[in-house]
């Protein structure tokens, strides 16, 4: 790239390459093993443009893990019509979280391994993230079970629903480092198999059909 | 604690308190910010002690992750009798796993979180003790399978089980840090929550009778 048609470049457009190159170096070295200066290589550009630009690599990593967290939020919901049924709108749901994840494996690396674990103010952006995703899938259920409950009192507790939410997120997260990880294993597959999964076990449940533990199993919750 | 009573202490006696005070910093403050200095004083040794039996921050993160995962994978085979109908070994391993991790809270936060994002040889530590759980489950929902298909051919392909598998240790893994998180939760109580969304999920999988994607989903998996 030339340092003419480099300048020409608007500002916005430029950032946005820095924060490409630093996805991928965050994603595939780590937080801590990367370093300013391979990032500002990969970005075609200066090391003093970067710090000009972004300010340091701590407020660097925080615009990585904001632009991410935003692009996946918004692929999920754009993937979700909310007037859909309730599997409709899960099985839509799932196939572009995973679609999304398969297509960008340096940003979920950046949300999913690195940010977690960086000490504030990183952990509290992915967990505001990640508590934005389990709010919708929480609302999710706990629709769902009501509409199934019409009639009687919802077996399903708000803790209960809220557990649910979890577990259903953490096996996505999961699945989707898996995924990525399986050579031949497609988004849409992996969709499926957490769709399959978590459905016949959603549906059972909000339709007052839970797993009854075996005798002798001292079931005491 | 007197000196001369911290003399007498055996070898072994003494690098266990000291590997209790380091999996309680490390997993309070995280692995970079822990300090030498906070442990050997939380151990109740002097730091050139610490670093003469453990080598170093390294070593010492090392033989944390070892023992913590070690304790929970024991824990958890110590759960469960593999004489026990499928439904039962998953019921009392998760009830096994949740009350290792709500009574290990530290512990699990080295494994979950600190391990796996600090390079090698870290990362592959705690890896190879999450592929022991994965296959742990898997091996259990591949026989589950294969009873429930004694007459025809087994539909849950063996990539799908090993989705499964992840599925299911990811939303363990999430709950148990929801959990810990989440006051006057008990481990029964998540135990409870995860096998009726697992097993009620399993159960239908196993017998054949998977979700079926809405009209119009465009299902082609």
């Amino acid at each position: 790239m030339g340092a003419v048609k480099t300048k020409r470049m608007p500002r916005a457009v430029r950032e946005q390459q820095m924060l490409d190159a630093a996805v991928r170096t965050f994603g595939q070295r780590g937080y801590m093993a990367a370093s300013m200066d391979e990032i500002a290589e990969l970005a075609g550009v200066s090391k003093p443009l970067v710090y000009l630009y972004l300010n340091s690599k701590e407020d660097l990593f925080t615009a990585c893990i904001r632009r991410e967290g935003q692009a996946l939020t918004e692929a999920v919901r754009a993937g979700v019509d909310t007037r859909s049924s309730a599997d409709r709108q899960l099985w839509d749901g799932l196939r572009a979280f995973f679609t999304h994840t398969a297509q960008h494996p340096d940003g979920w690396s950046v949300l999913h391994l690195q940010a977690r674990t960086h000490g504030e103010p990183f952990a509290a952006e992915v967990a505001a993230l990640r508590a934005e995703l389990v709010a919708f899938v929480t609302e999710l259920i706990a629709v769902t079970a009501r509409e199934a409950h019409r009639d009687r009192d919802p077996d399903l507790a708000e803790r209960e629903v809220a557990g649910l939410a979890e577990a259903l997120v953490g096996a996505a997260e999961s699945l989707a480092a898996w995924s990525n990880a399986t050579p031949g294993v497609t988004a849409r597959q992996t969709a499926a198999t957490l769709m399959n999964f978590a459905w016949a076990g959603l549906g059972n449940l909000v339709e007052g059909r839970p797993w009854s533990p075996p005798a002798g199993a001292e079931y005491r919750p």
